[in-house]
């Protein structure tokens, strides 16, 4: 029996990441490969005893269905937080979502038929490329350089390309390369997407998680027309497991992701936003942040390092100022993918570069992570990569 | 400034029902409106118990990222569930869904194509419907008994339309209709599936809470070729607020099902997964639920006995054997709509009916849910509802 599925379903397949994240839950494997925080910074206590008070003093609200849009509440705080991005929003611009993915899984469904354009970095976060890829569009890469995406390039798409519908851009510590924009450019993107009348959807789960230097002001933040669509998420700031993220815009537009949500999903958990809001109200969420920048930032020091004394002299990689991941790229003659079965064999798991690009090609990168193994672990690992490289050089 | 939003956003409006909550949420609302169930009935302080010893136990592991499928141990469970629907399966065969809401929107997404056309009960429950409609297919509604679907109709429509792709039933307490399905036409409909090679979505939210006779096996039990997808939650039986339900199918099937749940919000909450689990593992949840019944069909019949002796002679209604719903027929002269106006300023609210009815029509029926308001407030409701019908004739 073959059940007759829908066109798109032909182009949509199991996400890399995913399936390496099941190998390496065996606890033996050294693992740079998902984007997962580091647990031992997760606040368990607090949470517990949030929790606790939250089931005593409204438990049964807790446990009940409550509004699409989320608990007003918490959307008033995450409102507030928006500050930090350098936009001055308040709740009804605030939709809590399932982690900031399914920001991405919405976007697609409103702004895309088949056959429209996704503009994108190259390379770009594999998770909304296949969260868009349900949508079938076509996605057109836009180069990239510690900046940020070419704006000479961007615009010369723009003028030249029909039905170009959404541009997807990650401006800080992106994922998977690490950078982050620079002002300049974050000014300049606005700009183009007033001339050409395009949503921009900025997705930042890393902005907030910056070793050294400032953060820059968001590209939400230079938006007079409301056309960009903030993603965020408290899944690499708090904790994953609650699966609990935000979509900012301006009411008109976000209206039609509350709508979305209403159809995909009713709502978020009640129980998990209770939970979250009450962290929010009697911890301090900064002081918890600079708790997991100083963790990570050691790490990221101790890989590059480690990098720099192991890898043969031709291995370029990016140095980022905070977020989860560096970049690596490889002579052209080596293959990620043949690189990653090796180091499985020697218990160490990256995710092979080629996935972030939604048309292909560059297949001698490969993007590691260094928020979640212990200091040790990475040094033992980066070693092991090292060789394994220096054997298919 | 206007966005160019893609052309399926056109046919998608809020649920009548998400709307008519918030007003609901006024205290002095007597609301048969939503699906709510009874709060006071919830486990509060197992859950609580159960939150505790999943963070002392696993705190760190609850609080990160796991498998897109879900918790093994709660599939696993689940799996053993799905007995009491007649159904032998295992573990893999189980996908863990944000409600099964989620389960619907992925059903659109799998199978639908623009055009496509999805049968359905006439009237069909509406979450559903606003869930598919994000696919842009057509609807053809199959006219019901007190017995489901007509299958001599359904036949004929199969025998003479192309691109059906989807039967979407609710055999067990229909929303809106409250009825049943009985065996016969169970065994017939999956007889017409397998001749047509048509996938059948059984959403089956109420089936657990029958207040008098058997559960009849479900349809997926009938199924031998594993063309069955069968929608599952927890939001009636124990609490909506943890959005958890499943979805069981065969793997090939249930393969699609777990690719775009990558895609739309990677998984359900960890957390929110292993409290229920460590709840199934500590407590009896049947037993559970035959208190629920016990209040529920106390409710059901207090409803009906005042509907009885309080409407109009020639109004008709259901008479459920269990779940959420009795579903109201007015004289056609009189729209449900313009009753639900008069009735919110008599602070009573229910939901219309034409909205359960996607291609329109039948204006004169309405939804009325006596799961969530107590005893005392169920007789009012219906007297002030009552009053309000009588001022229309």
């Amino acid at each position: 029996m073959k059940l007759n599925y829908s066109k798109r379903m032909d182009g949509i397949k199991a996400s890399e990441i995913r399936e390496l994240l099941k190998l390496t839950q065996q606890p033996e494997i050294i693992s740079f490969a998902g984007g997962l925080p580091a647990p031992e910074l997760f606040p368990v206590e607090e949470i517990k005893e949030m929790s606790m008070k939250v089931l005593e003093d409204m438990g049964t609200k807790a446990l009940q269905y409550g509004p699409t849009e989320g608990y007003d509440p918490l959307r008033e705080k995450i409102a507030k937080r928006m500050k930090k991005y350098g936009v001055e929003t308040d709740m009804k611009n605030i939709l809590i979502t399932s982690g900031s993915q399914q920001g991405l899984d919405f976007t697609g469904k409103i702004f895309l038929d088949k056959g429209d354009v996704v503009l994108c970095e190259s390379p770009s976060y594999l998770g909304a490329l296949n969260a868009f890829k349900a949508y079938e569009p076509k996605f057109i890469e836009i180069p990239t350089d510690d900046d940020g995406m070419n704006m000479e390039v961007l615009e010369k798409v723009l003028k030249t390309t029909d039905n170009v519908k959404v541009l997807y851009l990650i401006p800080d510590f992106q994922n998977p390369s690490g950078r982050t924009w620079s002002v300049e450019r974050r000014k300049k993107v606005i700009e183009l997407a007033n001339k050409y009348n395009l949503p921009i959807v900025e997705d930042n789960p890393y902005g907030e998680l910056r070793f050294e230097g400032n953060m820059p002001p968001s590209i939400k933040s230079f938006d007079t027309e409301g056309r960009v669509i903030f993603l965020g998420t408290f899944s690499k700031t708090l904790c994953p497991g609650f699966r609990l993220g935000w979509t900012c815009a301006d009411y008109e537009v976000l209206n039609k992701y509350i709508l979305i949500k209403q159809g995909s999903d009713l709502q978020a958990s009640t129980f998990s936003q209770m939970i979250l809001d009450r962290f929010l109200t009697e911890y301090d969420l900064d002081e918890h942040i600079e708790k997991i920048k100083s963790v990570y930032s050691k790490r990221r020091d101790l890989m590059i390092k480690t990098m720099r004394e192991e890898f043969p002299e031709d291995i370029e990689f990016t140095v980022p100022e905070g977020g989860l991941f560096t970049w690596v790229t490889l002579p052209e003659s080596i293959n990620a993918r043949d690189l990653a079965t090796k180091c499985i064999e020697k218990k160490v798991a990256f995710v092979p570069g080629g996935s972030f690009y939604p048309n292909g090609g560059n297949e001698n990168t490969l993007r590691i992570n260094y928020s979640n193994m212990d200091e040790e672990r990475i040094v033992i690992g980066v070693k092991r990569l090292a060789e394994s490289i220096k054997e298919m050089i």
